[in-house]
């Protein structure tokens, strides 16, 4: 009480900061390129015999020991020196900010603007600007050596294995090489089979890349909306997002404060940030699609492709033609873009004005490199509608819209469902390479049941995987709230997990080179009873590690030899362990049968030891020889 | 403080009574079959265009709005009759329970037994006893008719459907008919497709089928063990189980007072309730596995067939030969039961008893109609480990201990993995089928990943979908403590839940003929705007009511024609529904583009409107031509 409230208390976004239990973030640069420090978490283990375990890291600096953040400051510009060396962009006075970007909001009720702006730059002249750009000339940028290193992670470790895990896996056509080389990748942009979305005005952006022969990815999302939310809790809803793997982050932000909140996310986000740029434009004419035009559409693509967005959903397949084709859904349309632009399209009985005006819309992206990511605003709502006319409509023409921002240069992705049972997944991704020319494929789910409203993380959960494995290149999170409300901080995190299970469940059936090396590290842990490395080799510790200690809290238990499962006195890994001691001697020929059954009988009566007398030496040696 | 302490509030079980919310249960009885009531849960729906919509229930007596529960005399005995009436059975003294019945504890130690017991029955004079052999003779047991009436539900409107179901979906070879008769019924069984686990001693079960061709099926654990929990808390959490939807139940306990704690469970327990022998027969040897003894793990069959153990499940095919194979894997026998009995083998190097006296297992079985559960005792425990030769080593066994219960007028199915990669799922289905004659399959997840240690209920839920789609008919539940600890009532709640949209995505993909309608009176509710009913035609109404109040809490948002994602002024869905009323009069020939589009420019004005405004009939209106 009574205590001063300082100002910076009120103003300044708070967010999570510190490492993941366990591990401590690194950088690693491939040899001849310094300036490329690509971010890795390295997992201490307590065994000396096992290796620091590395995983790709999706969480910037804000996981870093001593990490220096800055809010108001924003993320260190890494990429700046490498968009100007390559040259062909200029700096420009950007579009004025207008009261309606904001919603027209004003005093006290406006977020504060971001404190540190820089003037944008463009594409000038023609030169190339885009990725998609470079790697057709050939040119291998800094963006794609980045990648290259970043995928690359424990690829060398898995070759030194006996058999390939690619030819254990089924790919479906996929074309996962054994290494990514950054020539690898430059070819995979030039094919349009990956992009790395990195609007040159992002120069905060840590690149990745998004395509079927990469690792498989997950986007959280993220918005602020009329009944609730604040710029910071959007600022941390990123930053947490990340923490727990998000690759990218859609701001789906509806309502007031939309410019300056995003402004905030961008300079602070080391992910790429998409949008849907109908939805701030559908605030600048107060909430009536019938009111949107191609002008207004057009000034808030600018003003978004200033401000740093990576990529934008645009939802340009909703064509006149295809809207009646709903009317007999049990849902309709669900997509917000879609039902956008089928409400324009009637009350003016025109067609699409995105679709009209898809070739300048090109323009624009390409000039600031925002990559496409062609929206499915027929999307199915429900098992009822999965895989229906309307859907299919759409996605022939994003198939066309896709070649023609190919000519003008851009990256795509394209959208996929939504609802579908588990027997009709594989046709959209069939029919998605088909139709897009292997454009990424980057899927809402799909849920595959209406019946658990509450649960739709693990009713999509299973989708998302499967689709993942046939090819789907990044998975778009779901969160229990589905269907219900906003996620909260929780939400998030378990829609990010959840995600983050069913991407590695793809990588691993696709035979991903290295995806099993931590599957194996961690099985190794838990079969060693190293209860604190198994939590930090997980996917979160925190929750593995609470689970744990519900049952047995004490520090002892820890480095118990049992789990809470058996109890102390019988444990299946205990004597796993002697049957494989056996086995081994087994297979000596000194020792005769009936021997090692008198010597094993004797070694019975020590088997049921407790925590504190287990032979822990004996466990790790033989360990050492599963590495 | 001070208050009087009633002995029955310490001594008396407390369960969970009292319906599901917005549901009632009702029982309905096959034509001319008054005495074969069938449990369903019926939910009313707010809409009155929309009728009371029944699901499939699995909670027994304890959902009843009036329910009388008495867990001290135990659920009613309503198969006694059917099982006198065919006859073939004899009531005879069972065995006398022993101190090491209940882990030699006594006095205050010891759990209450059962005050309510019956003496046992068992087969006589070679009478056939078991379904299997009642369905061979060509006869149709009450049993059979209860689960025909069961699996129908809602089968009859789905025949009113145009499309079939089952043309749409895909079962890979299955066999589902568009309706059960109690003679497919008869059939399945006769054939080892199907089994009703149903111990005679049992009477107080509401019988179900497990089998391919059926609805998939979900299987909760519960047990007590050395470290933690109570007689009080193990029957609550068999109730609980069920309640969200379990099938069968099986105990695990080890520890002490296992007879009593198991007696509870069965005088109160509705559905099939399993157990592994093994455990128990190890706790009477105080442990040590080298110390059992066929003559030990014989008195505990009979021990439990006289309690009524409805399935056993039987570690038979970890055989003395097959134990090597394991020695290189990463982590060796994780299945309790298998790693007992390697231990065995290897002390005494001697092939496995179970193996050896399969005979007389089967012998003991039949008499009481305990199905065989036959154990992957050598299951992996790790993706590493999967598919290895030491798994499919075993259940080629199992494939030839299943034909030798069946030539023994025993019921079986056969468990399955365990930890899987998702491109090897389908291959342990095809094999299982193979092997064992189509028995049914029963597996535990599978686990798609080993790197999520506080999830695996999602890790494995994925494979469980997907291993049900592809043919298993019942599936073990994960709970989001494996690996880390003892589940608690929410891990339990969770587990059974998450399995359940397992089942019910691996039904809808099969193309089950009533598996949708639940989905599309679900999604019409969404769509409507009917909240109470979303939530109520939820897996967990609970769940999505407190999920949607976080963001809406008010009563009044429970009819609000919007919801929290997009808020008051922009919905999707109210967009959706002007697109259905502008498509309804485009096909209507009098009115002309134009004057259409005008008319619907007019509409556009007043179609945010809030709450209260909403024209509620309108949408009602268009939900009646969807029904």
């Amino acid at each position: 009480m009574n205590k001063i409230t300082r100002t910076a208390d009120l103003m300044v976004p708070k967010v999570t900061t510190g490492p993941i239990a366990g591990s401590r973030k690194v950088y690693s640069s491939p040899e001849g390129h310094s300036d490329v420090r690509v971010p890795l978490r390295e997992i201490a283990l307590t065994d000396p015999a096992e290796p620091t375990f590395r995983v790709y890291d999706t969480s910037g600096p804000y996981t870093e020991s001593d990490a220096a953040i800055d809010v108001e400051q924003g993320l260190p510009r890494i990429r700046t020196s490498w968009i100007e060396e390559r040259g062909g962009v200029e700096s420009y006075e950007g579009r004025e900010i207008k009261p309606e970007d904001n919603g027209n909001v004003a005093g006290a009720a406006l977020a504060r603007d971001f404190p540190n702006k820089q003037k944008p730059l463009r594409g000038a002249n023609g030169a190339p600007v885009t990725q998609l750009e470079f790697a057709r000339a050939g040119i291998i940028t800094k963006e794609m050596i980045y990648v290259a290193h970043r995928e690359n992670l424990g690829r060398e470790k898995a070759l030194e294995r006996a058999a390939s895990a690619l030819a254990n896996g089924e790919s479906f056509g996929a074309a996962i090489p054994e290494f990514i080389t950054p020539e690898f990748v430059r070819d995979e942009v030039a094919r349009g089979r990956a992009i790395i979305p990195a609007n040159i005005n992002h120069p905060e952006l840590e690149p990745m890349a998004i395509g079927r022969n990469f690792l498989v990815k997950v986007n959280a999302n993220i918005g602020n909306s009329a009944v609730t939310s604040s710029v910071e809790e959007e600022v941390e809803k990123m930053v947490w997002s990340i923490r727990w793997g998000g690759d990218t982050v859609m701001d789906l932000s509806t309502g007031r404060n939309i410019h300056n909140t995003r402004e905030w996310i961008l300079r602070n986000s080391p992910v790429p940030i998409g949008t849907v740029p109908i939805y701030q434009a559908l605030e600048k004419c107060g909430g009536d699609p019938i009111k949107l035009t191609w002008e207004l559409y057009r000034d808030t693509l600018i003003e978004q492709c200033e401000q740093g967005v990576d990529y934008f959903t645009i939802h340009a397949g909703v064509r006149l033609a295809y809207i009646h084709l709903t009317a007999e859904r049990v849902t309709g349309i669900v997509s917000r873009g879609g039902s956008i632009m089928a409400k324009w399209c009637l009350a003016h009985h025109k067609e699409s004005f995105l679709y009209e005006h898809f070739d300048e819309i090109c323009d624009i992206m390409r000039a600031y490199d925002v990559s496409f990511s062609l929206g499915d605003g027929l999307r199915p709502g429900s098992i009822a509608d999965a895989n229906d006319r309307a859907q299919f409509a759409e996605l022939e023409t994003l198939g066309e819209l896709t070649k023609i921002a190919w000519d003008k240069g851009c990256q795509v992705m394209i959208e996929g469902p939504g609802h579908v049972p588990m027997n009709k997944i594989k046709i959209n991704m069939d029919k998605q390479l088909a139709e897009c020319g292997e454009a990424p494929f980057y899927t809402l789910g799909p849920l595959t049941t209406d019946i658990a409203p509450g649960y739709d993380h693990i009713t999509s959960g299973i989708g998302a995987a499967m689709i993942g494995w046939f090819g789907t290149a990044m998975l778009c999170y779901v969160t229990p709230k589905e269907h219900l409300g906003l996620p909260n901080r929780d939400d998030v995190k378990t829609g990010v997990v959840t995600y983050r299970i069913a991407a590695h469940a793809a990588d691993l059936a696709k035979g991903h080179p290295a995806a099993q090396l931590r599957d194996d590290a961690l099985s190794r842990a838990r079969f060693d009873f190293r209860w604190q490395d198994q939590f930090n080799l997980g996917l979160d510790p925190d929750t593995a590690r609470a689970f744990h200690d519900e049952t047995l809290p004490k520090e002892a238990h820890k480095v118990a030899h049992f789990c809470s499962m058996c109890g102390p006195k019988f444990c299946s890994m205990k004597i796993t362990q002697d049957v494989r001691d056996y086995a081994a001697t087994l297979n000596s020929k000194e020792a005769g049968m009936t021997e090692m059954s008198e010597k094993f009988r004797e070694m019975g009566g020590n088997v049921y030891v407790d925590a504190e007398q287990a032979d822990a030496e004996a466990i790790k040696q033989s360990n050492r020889s599963l590495g």
